[in-house]
């Protein structure tokens, strides 16, 4: 849960909206976006963001979603504590998805695990390749069972 | 435009429906992937595909996309060569993004640049911070000009 200082300068507003501005969101107002651990090169997750979310994850340099099922901002950790610090955001060439180079504390999925990409095909069936780094139950508690947003 | 032999060893059918019935497509019936360089870490490009694309990548070794603006299967570097071999796919928590590991030849993007995500804030602007490894026209050709998929 600790919160770290950031080193991370946010850019100037006008850098900002420039960015902002070139993203094609969709018919939902959404943009896809994708984690990636800035150092290893893992990718960690895929997530949406509207407009606002992205503002303020450049702004704060703490990665901000949008969560679908919510409706609402989903500040990645607000929850679980396991929240992810801006390195830098880079946008395709069609402007419809983005990229975010970050610094995931502790694990990106809310099953436990690092990252969310853990099932491949193992002969005939879905298998399970990583496990739980950490106890889902205490990510969340009792009281967040079956919330899915960390 | 070379088409090297695969090693890939395609899992066996019921290994393909496992992993295709566990996404969960949008209502469009598509599903987010992202490609990741398989040695290197880096995120080339996200595309969508739908259950047949899923399948046939899985049973080829070659990744193919949907192409939403086609409307159709795309199978990267029918037109450019720049194919994508699949090393392994692999599926999130939620269903809802794959993730293909691939050697990528040559470059991924149609810009010519070896992945999509090429634009960051520099200051006011959103800046290039990628130039193209190969020449677009080149890619394509000039019966192909202004066609963005390889």
């Amino acid at each position: 849960m600790t919160d770290t200082p950031l080193s991370y300068l946010p850019p100037p507003a006008a850098g900002i909206a420039a960015l902002a501005d070139a993203v094609h969101f969709n018919a939902d107002g959404l943009v896809a976006c994708i984690a990636q651990q800035h150092d290893t090169g893992e990718v960690l997750m895929m997530a949406w963001m509207n407009r606002q979310a992205v503002e303020e994850t450049l702004a704060t340099g703490r990665v901000c979603y949008f969560s679908r099922s919510r409706q609402g901002l989903w500040r990645k950790g607000e929850t679980s504590g396991q929240v992810q610090r801006l390195v830098e955001l880079r946008l395709d060439c069609d402007g419809d998805t983005l990229l975010a180079l970050v610094d995931q504390l502790g694990v990106a999925c809310h099953t436990g695990r690092r990252n969310c990409f853990f099932r491949a095909i193992r002969g005939e069936e879905l298998a399970v390749i990583a496990e739980p780094l950490m106890d889902p139950a205490a990510l969340y508690g009792e009281a967040h069972k079956g919330h899915s947003h960390g």
